[in-house]
Parts: structure tokens; C-alpha cells; sequence
């Protein structure tokens, strides 16, 4: 099952070349999830191969252009090729009236748009028997959220030799795949790590876009595999980066370093950098586990069982 | 003086990997005229070399999402970069209340917007010394116009070597500058065409998209050095075309034929076909001088004197 993220753009409010405003794909098993949808996302797609009509969510962080001006887009192609099932939508408020304009002007579209709001103290904004989302605010100008992907622990495999030396049944084995240990007529307990392999470990994938520098967002993130931080700015200009309420790679490294993450992500790169490998050299002077994304770049976190456990 | 077309997208509702929904940028001398406005229009600028502040005029031929959604984006990149000159925009009167949907959520500008809406028997839409633009209303699903750009007529260069044979002060050759014969001391007509070098050809470029096929256009459009007629369809798929009111490739050019234009572009094309060169060689048997445009192409017509006269 792969947990694979696509960079499908990593500009800031200006585009370049080569940099396309803000968007994000989780593949997660076999759902898509977009993370916001600047202008191009669909032109994105089409590059790099996916089928838009396989994303069935779509998360926006805010309503500022630079990761939203692609939705109009994206929704009317989506109308054109027919799609039937329902998409949903989760972000600020405003986006209900983002949605409605659409609908008075360039709808209806032929599918139905659910819209989710998470609350600031919203619990999980989804839930699969295979994951779940919550939803978190950032500090910015307007209403951000961030957003954290995270596995559902999988059910445990069993080892086989134990199904035979220990004569389990088809019930026995359910609740040893749920992580029970097993009692023997006899009495006795044979622990669950002896007949089980090492559990999968959870992956998980934390967005933060746009935001000010907050360390209480540390706990939010704890650990994940790869947490996306913007970096709009170099330290150099973090009085630029307190004014606009954005984050400088400096700081999105204490945050990596903060939360004990894997892997820190950095972009959303202000065009003022002609070389944002010196965004990416200033945030590994903190964390070194750092990468300055680019455009179609795809990060894939493998499914491995726990070690030592 | 440069009359330049740059096409920054040629597809129709659908982007593909290479084909931007549709956008045209004519360089008229030093000015500027982006004509529609679909999404990733100010990404093809940057990737095309064009700076975008120095569009001063914007037209839009309709509210279809894949000639407008790239506006958002082009008008808030260019309130980040600063813009304090006002920006000129043209099209239907539902453009007023797309521009007032943009202030509210993503304004205010920091510069001043003025909207021209056409009115269908409006003469001149913009006129300067050097230029032209008339709008008129093409056949479509919601109001659409078409536009007309062509030179003024440039005042006549007087040959040095009669300036110098008829002793010509500077009052006679603005005189002749203009048009007029010279009559010398003893009464002697001497006719302009004597005295000049022959004129400036007046450039023309005429945009028709979205349409269905209007025979009425040709005289609108007679005559123009380059013509952009939609050609969505192929002919074998006229049925679609006429149910969505569109144009197919051999209609184009039959329009092209009726007008007696000089060189045929079409573009808009559905992305159900693969290669739009079955387009292109659809209408060029009815239409010989037809190019299917790609992004990126680049159509620059010379200034010439007019011959034989």
C-alpha cells in the first residue's frame, strides 16, 4: 500500500517558470487527496500522469489565491468529464461562498460538492478504516488550517508456525489480529508479540501552509514521517516573513527539530530566491533531514513493520 | 513597429500536458493586448519571457471558465508586484460582477481597474494614434465578442530627393505627410503618390472564439492579415459542434475563404483529438494558408509598404 506525496507546485504567491503555485497529492492506498489547488493543479495532473477524476478530496489550507485559483478550474473539468460521485471539499468557511459564485456563474456542476469545515476543535475531518485527517489552526493573515494524514494501525499478521504449534482457529486468530494474547487450554498465556510479527508502522504526512512560526504546533505533529513546512523566506528576511505572517526555513527547521519529525519538507519559496538551495542549506543547519521541493517531486514513505518491538 | 501574436494556450475546455486553455498576447509596437484569460495565462508569461506588468489592456471574449479563470491569478500577481497604472479590461457585463467577486474575497488591487463592456453596436472599444480594436458579438452559449485590432493609417514618408527638386518647406511636406498633391509656383500639380514613398500596409488581427459558424462574420473580419477562428471540432464530430456552438476546422475555414483573409490560425481544440493535425489539414482544403497553433507559437506580421501603388 503505498503513502506517496507529489509536489504539483511549490511556488509562493508568484509563480515562476517552473514553480506552479501551491498544490499537494496524497496517495494514500489508493485515495487521492489534494492539499490545496493553485492556479495549474489540473495542468499538473495532466503532466504528471493522474487522472483527476480519481481525487475524491480536496483539503484547502486558506483562501488566498495562491492555493485556491485552481479550484474553479479543476471543478469545471472535472463537470466536463462526466464525473457522477460526489467530491468533498474541506476548508474555511469562505469556501461555501467560493463554491456558491462558482455555482451562479460557471455551474451547476454535475456532481454533488460536499463542504466540510472543520472546527478549530474538530476531532478527525475524515476517517477510513485505513486513515484519518484532523485538521488543526495555523497563524496567518485569515483562517489556515493545517492538515495531518496518519495510518490507522493495521490489523497484526499472524506467524504462521504459531497458528499451527499453538492449533489456533479461525476466532482465535481474529483476536490475536487485534492484538490479544492467546490462552491455551491449559491455561496458559502465550503473549501476543510471540505469535504476531511486528506491527506495521503508522505513516502519517503533516501540512502547514501558510504560517507564522508557532512552536505549539510541535505537539500537533509530533513525529511524523514528513512534515511540510512553508519557508516563504531566509532568516535574512524574517522581518518580511513576521509581517506577512509567514515562516522563514530557519524556523520551519526548529519546528521539524521541535516535533521529533523524519523528514522536513520545505517550499511555498518567495520568487525573490533565484536559489532556493540556500532556503534548504539554512533550514539543514537545524534539521539536516531537509528538502527543498520542486515541482514534481514525489516522496514516498515505505510500509515497514516496527523493529525491536 | 512589432505586430506580434503569442499564443499562451490553445486548448479548449480541457488543458492537456502541453496545450494551456486559451489565452492570445498581441504585441501591437510597445503595447500589449492579452486577449482571454484561461488558467496558468500569467505561468505561460513567465515561462515565455513576458513580463505581465506590461499589459495594460485585458480582453475577454466570454464567462466560460477556460477563457477567464487564469484572472484571478494575473490581476493578484500583479498587485504583488506593485502595480500603481490602471489596467484596462474588456468584455461581457458578467465580468463586472467577477471582478466584484475578486475584491471582495482576494482585493483590493492596488491598482485601478476599468471595465469596458462592448455594447453590440459600440465602434471603437480602444483607440489610440497608432491603433484600433472594434468588438462585435459572436454566436455562442452566453454572450461572447470577438475583436478587431488594425492599424491606423501611419502618416506618408516624402522622398528626400523631391523635397529637394521642389524646394518643399516644412509646411508643404506635412501637407504631403497627409495626403495631399503639391502645387508648385507656376501652378504645376505634382501628385502625392510622386511625391511619396508608398504606405504602410495597415496591419490587421481579428479573434473569433467561442462561435458557431457565422457567415456574417466574414465581412467583420474581411480582408485581415491574420484571423484566430476557433475549430473545436473536426467536421466528422459537426453535430457536437453545433449542439455546443462551436465551430469545426472546415468551418473556420470557410469563414477564413469568405473573408478573404490572409493567413487562417485556429486553435481551441477539443482535447478528444490526439493530433489537431486532422484539424489542420481539415480546413486546409478548403482554406490553404491554415496553421493549427500551438503554445508558444509566435506569429509576427512585417511592415510593408503596399506595392503598385
Amino acid at each position: 500500500m503505498s503513502f506517496e506525496l507529489t509536489i504539483l507546485g511549490s511556488s509562493a504567491a508568484l509563480p515562476t517558470s517552473k514553480r506552479f503555485p501551491t498544490a499537494h497529492l496524497l496517495k494514500a492506498g489508493e485515495r487521492f487527496f489534494l492539499i490545496d489547488c493553485g492556479e495549474g493543479t489540473q495542468i499538473r495532473l495532466r503532466q504528471y500522469g493522474i487522472n483527476p477524476s480519481r481525487i475524491h478530496h480536496i483539503l484547502i489550507s486558506h483562501l488566498h489565491g495562491d492555493h485556491v485559483f485552481g479550484l474553479f478550474g479543476l471543478l469545471s473539468t472535472l463537470g466536463v468529464m462526466g464525473r457522477k460521485v460526489p467530491l468533498h471539499l474541506y476548508g474555511p468557511d469562505a469556501l461555501k461562498e467560493l463554491i456558491d459564485y462558482y455555482n451562479r456563474f460557471f455551474g451547476p456542476l454535475p456532481f454533488d460538492l460536499d463542504i466540510i469545515t472543520p472546527s478549530e476543535s474538530s476531532g478527525f475531518i475524515f476517517e477510513s478504516d485505513k486513515l484519518t485527517i484532523n485538521a488543526f489552526p495555523l497563524k496567518h493573515r485569515i483562517p489556515v488550517f493545517g492538515y495531518l494524514f496518519r495510518e490507522k494501525k493495521k490489523p497484526l499478521n499472524v506467524r504462521k508456525e504459531q497458528i499451527e504449534a499453538y492449533g489456533l482457529g479461525i476466532a482465535d486468530i481474529m483476536r490475536v489480529k487485534r492484538g490479544e494474547d492467546f490462552v491455551t487450554d491449559s491455561g496458559t498465556v502465550i503473549p501476543n508479540s510471540q505469535l504476531t510479527l511486528p506491527p506495521f508502522h503508522q505513516r502519517s504526512y503533516a501540512y502547514l501552509s501558510d504560517t507564522l512560526f508557532d512552536p505549539e504546533l510541535a505537539e500537533r505533529v509530533k513525529g511524523v514521517d514528513l512534515l511540510f513546512h512553508e519557508a516563504t523566506f531566509s532568516n535574512r528576511d524574517k522581518k518580511l516573513a513576521a509581517q506577512t505572517q509567514h515562516s522563514t526555513a530557519a524556523e520551519a527547521a526548529t519546528l521539524a527539530k521541535l516535533a521529533g519529525v523524519n523528514k522536513l519538507l520545505i517550499g511555498h519559496f518567495s520568487s525573490r530566491y533565484k536559489e532556493p538551495l540556500l532556503l534548504e542549506n539554512e533550514a539543514k543547519e537545524i534539521f539536516e533531514n531537509t528538502t527543498g521541493v520542486n515541482d514534481g517531486d514525489i516522496y514516498s514513505i515505505p510500509l515497514e513493520r516496527l523493529s525491536g518491538e
